[in-house]
């Protein structure tokens, strides 16, 4: 089992964060890029917030809430009151020390810093070593398609707690949104050896990652594994609103439904062990284990197994 | 004693809000314009900082901490703290609970309100029925010459501490600066009974309102008594660098020095007890008493005090 090579993982926010920070248990801080879903990103009270960074940073740092699931540990909730008080905004949460971050990323983004710069920065100062990188630093801001007509990506996601139902997604700014660098040198790095699609809702999370121009040809022209974590278990999401909207589109919550959004992309799943029967007869090759990670140890371990599944796939990683 | 007419009170931050507040609590809403100074104002972690607008307000809401001094009561500092775990400045304490006035207040002067619209719509929601109004709409920066160069107010008050020896103060951008229209308002209001300067600092918190282009004619203009309470207490200045900056001057921290910034302006003089002796030989007319204020009720004391005053001068104030 050789950990030689780099190792590409697009995430969204929490279960994606949890899979890359296990691979940051098990790979050296040069052998990993950690791509980032920044269409949920937008501008609240004034700020930008980039939900997704924030989640795999906080992850990273060890800082994040894992009973919460999202934010910080320990969070203080004042400004937010203090909001209220003056008739703001309160639906977005904001805690206190994750002020600080939208803060200073705000100060840093106007006076002209990209967003690649800044948690990039950010990362080093919490001790990071691996890579974070925004999908873009240009702005790609996610519209969900609902019954209620559109609705941009929080006012669905937060503000109506998925309620409206589920018709579609579309990514302002996409088509002039240029990849970021650090994604386009680890796509075209010599030593890719494979590419994880983490545990991340296919539509809202990886969805966004994926449209980006050139993104989609890059990944398939790269002759390495495409390695998919399955957020479904036995017929359920683990976290979030992926199992009421797959529901809404009528695709069934199943590894099958998770790879039905991804056209051909993908050479190989980990699914969870309450699918194991779908992975026995599977025309991919699969991997049925525990993919529930309720602790860093759970994460590494999971990271682990998908990086040992990788090393023993056929074909194509052979031919990397 | 009448309280006929309406009263202008000119003030800086803390003690300015101290009698503002006492003077809420001995006039109507109606008959009450509180101008406060905006030469502190700067931008801080993207965000507008109007620190004695601020004072003013809070005192007014019953919000002020009394124990500090200045800001929130029940303040907390999380956002402080995780600012400097980015590594980004913590000098300029922000409360969690303030950021909400700076971050909301931010988010309106960039879609266009002015600082007076947002000063009266915050203090409307708080349910301060007076009228708080700065100074000016246009930016003001106060700087301060000292022995070390020029310095941004709030870098010499509060990141030096008032250190580096006061040599003179300036104020960028106030050639070009309007006084605000409610100020404007109330220097033409035909029922203006009398001008009050709070008892703030002379330099730093009162010479920008009153270096604005036309306030100084239009004051002198009216016939009506400017009286101004002193900051001094025996010798001293009840709070802030005043005394310190007097001393770097060569002034005397006396009654007679405070009328040495006035030139002229002032008619009469409250002083504390303490300068009694001066007040009973001033050639102005002087009252000398408590002008300590501990609490909400001593606030109210010496407004009543300072208005039984202004409707007993003699002179000026009959003929208005």
């Amino acid at each position: 089992m050789s950990r030689d090579g780099h190792f590409l993982a697009l995430a969204g926010g929490v279960g994606g964060a949890k899979l890359a920070n296990g691979l940051t248990q098990v790979l050296a801080a040069d052998a990993l890029t950690i791509v980032v879903n920044t269409g949920d990103d937008f501008e609240h009270l004034g700020l930008h917030v980039s939900p997704d960074i924030d989640s795999v940073t906080y992850a990273l740092a060890g800082l994040n809430d894992p009973v919460r699931g999202w934010g910080l540990a320990g969070e203080s909730w004042n400004a937010m009151r203090a909001v209220a008080r003056l008739g703001g905004p309160d639906w977005f949460a904001l805690g206190d020390h994750d002020l600080a971050t939208h803060l200073l990323r705000s100060q840093r983004l106007r006076a002209g810093e990209t967003l690649s710069q800044v948690t990039a920065a950010f990362a080093r100062r919490l001790g990071i070593g691996h890579r974070i990188v925004p999908m873009s630093d240009d702005p790609v801001r996610s519209v969900v398609d609902t019954d209620e007509g559109p609705l941009p990506f929080q006012d669905y996601f937060v503000r109506r707690r998925c309620e409206p139902a589920f018709r579609g997604i579309g990514f302002d700014g996409i088509a002039d949104a240029r990849p970021a660098v650090g994604f386009l040198d680890a796509l075209a790095d010599p030593q890719l050896r494979a590419i994880v699609l983490c545990p991340s809702n296919p539509l809202l999370s990886l969805r966004p990652i994926l449209s980006l121009p050139g993104v989609d040809e890059r990944l398939r022209a790269r002759r390495v594994p495409v390695v998919a974590v399955s957020p479904f278990v036995g017929g359920d999401a683990v976290k979030g609103p992926a199992a009421k909207i797959l529901r809404e589109l009528g695709v069934p919550v199943t590894p099958e439904g998770l790879l039905s959004f991804y056209d051909g992309l993908v050479d190989a799943l980990v699914v969870d062990a309450c699918d194991a029967d779908w992975a026995s007869c599977s025309r991919l090759s699969a991997l049925a284990t525990d993919t529930l990670m309720r602790d860093p140890g759970d994460q590494a371990r999971l990271a682990r197994e998908v990086l040992a599944f990788i090393d023993d796939l056929p074909g194509r990683s052979a031919g990397a």
